[in-house]
């Protein structure tokens, strides 16, 4: 039998022992877990972007993962602590929308942490990772029915879901997330570019962030010369904006949020059309 | 039967192979253990703050749980190894007082690693959490006894113990360590409120650190409105000073060593005393 | 039995999402294996940096060790993927030269990664780690025989090997790596001492970079006064130039490519010899 993995992410950086203690609870409560950690970088407090990088990791984990996820500026409050059951895997968090990505799926079912035997006592007023959510993630990588963890959980908090839209003959999204080598990643998926343009092939796309406009999808960073700002289907499925040997999101100034269109090419570019800048 | 737990502490940083070949030595002495890493973000020969991790870090892990500690700017020259056996843990480390906490326990006993059977050969002149530290650690962990590794260590070097005192109606104590989120946590902790201020609730008190003054101690981080600076009992027991949403040691400009005190509030603030800026 | 080993290096970073995927896939794939990170901070795309990393820490894993090690600019394009036998270990990674401490080894043995049974499908144009070199690396470390994975490889790609040269009385080479205590590692090893002069005590040997001259190899970090610079046989046997308490590199202004000269001391310092500064 493989043995359960659980994944973590977190805002805790790693100049303290939070992390560290954490391990130690899930090596506790499960022995057999194979411990790993997605990020601990996250800026504190922020929920969507730790949303977002759930979104963009679990899929590649397998069915049984549990998912181990805590940003949690309200921790002490009267905020809900969540169990989700998703796509095969399961997920734990504070119910501030951190849990969205498994929350969006029809199947989701979501369950509110009151069942005090699960937990690690005394439970503390401001590290509910280590006794509430932590030893929760481990029960339920052990084993331990979702149900048993407490009530199923009523309109749990969401996270606006920024899905690109699809209108005449463009495709309207935006910037998620920058990555360490300054990709750029955006919510415009795979499906998205087959459901719009089913008979365009990539290059014979344009991608616009800004006023800069990449003209074709590319098939991977390596294969322009150096420099080079292209748009390539990413490893999660997405399009990012990639520099070949770069940082791409510095070299355009662009960050999460900043709108993109995709659209088919124009047979020749138009003379008016000011040429972007570095390209 | 649960795994062995080893915590690894260091200030070896992450860029370099120093903390992977660690886990490699572990791994290999004791396939049996999870290693969980604490921070390896120490600042570069800090022992007190390693020694602060540990103290902090170490309730939190079971029994029989080894800590392995090193921050040894003093590498190759006469200063000895050691193992210590306290609350129920045993901890590996240079004799420079990183293992104080261990140490300061009635019951603890030292050992001087000078049995060179234990470990991995040849032993270098600089890299002695590979050579010696970790094999010694790992055989712990695999169920060598402490007192088969050298002879009982005399007078291991100690750090001065930083305790809170207790006097007429105050705790006069200090900061000790600034978090990554910019929380600090002092050496002041429940016990000793419970001791020096027996019939008082915690929103009866005052904590000052320089010239800020935070009356009663929030029960957690997110009761109070976004930017508020406030005492609370930590996860680690400890008084620390938090702001809502924010870096409260930069905020407040306070940083290890700063002086703490803790009192009764008084009935309504007097007309004379300052009003602390932010609050 | 003792469990595999799987070493992991590469320039990901650690604030996304894809070091942790990457230990999803190796799990998956060898749920027994131990997985040890190096190092993720390898800057994007320095190859060379990352061979030098993994000629460092090889030697201290034990026969049977899977390194894999991915800093890969040219993913998607039509660079070739390997999997070296040398040394009693194995090696996975794209035939860029980051596998140059494993192909000089004159038993090494490579193949091309063609075997797309052994890979994760569907392949990504950008994600290699995950789809080829992390399934591959845990199938080695299960057992499969490389002979499986693809045909040999034909002059794999190379980096230039910076050895050191002994002429007359002097052995001539370089800085190579700046660690994270800003020690400066070199080239010459102690094998090197040894055939150049192998009667000459190491207090008897000075050692030059730019216009800093070292007296004596030291025994260790820590047997000088705080300050001092020195040059000493590190932890991998290489000489390496340190500051007892503080970063050398940035004392000196030294770093990788800097030249580097070991000779006999002479008798008594020359008059016309300017003083190295900081001496």
């Amino acid at each position: 039998m493989s043995r359960p993995i659980i994944t973590f992410t977190s805002d805790f950086g790693r100049r303290d022992w939070f992390v560290g203690v954490v391990h130690g609870v899930l090596y506790q409560v499960c022995p057999e877990a194979h411990i790993v950690d997605l990020t601990h970088d996250i800026p504190p407090g922020n929920v969507a972007r730790a949303a977002f990088l759930l979104e963009a990791a679990a899929p590649d984990f397998p069915p049984g993962t549990v998912h181990l996820a805590v940003v949690d500026p309200g921790v002490g409050t009267a905020r809900r602590a969540l169990a989700v059951a998703a796509r095969g895997q399961a997920f734990v968090g504070p119910d501030n929308g951190i849990l969205e990505w498994a929350l969006r799926h029809p199947g989701a079912r979501a369950w509110t942490l009151t069942g005090a035997r699960w937990f690690r006592q005394p439970v503390s007023r401001t590290f509910h990772a280590r006794d509430v959510f932590a030893p929760v993630a481990a029960h339920l990588a052990g084993g331990v029915a979702p149900d048993r963890l407490g009530p199923e959980a009523r309109d749990p908090v969401r996270l606006p879901h920024s899905a690109p839209e699809i209108r005449d003959d463009v495709i309207e999204g935006c910037v998620m997330f920058v990555d360490h080598f300054g990709n750029a990643l955006t919510n415009i998926d795979a499906e998205d570019l087959a459901r719009a343009f089913p008979d365009v092939p990539e290059r014979a796309l344009e991608v616009r962030v800004l006023d800069h406009t990449i003209r074709g999808l590319a098939h991977s960073y390596g294969e322009h010369p150096l420099g080079t700002v292209m748009a390539v289907v990413g490893s999660s499925g997405r399009i990012e904006f990639a520099q070949v040997g770069g940082d791409c999101a510095t070299r355009l100034g662009i960050g999460a949020g900043d709108r993109v269109q995709v659209r088919r090419l124009r047979a020749a570019p138009p003379e008016s059309e000011p040429e972007p800048p570095g390209h």
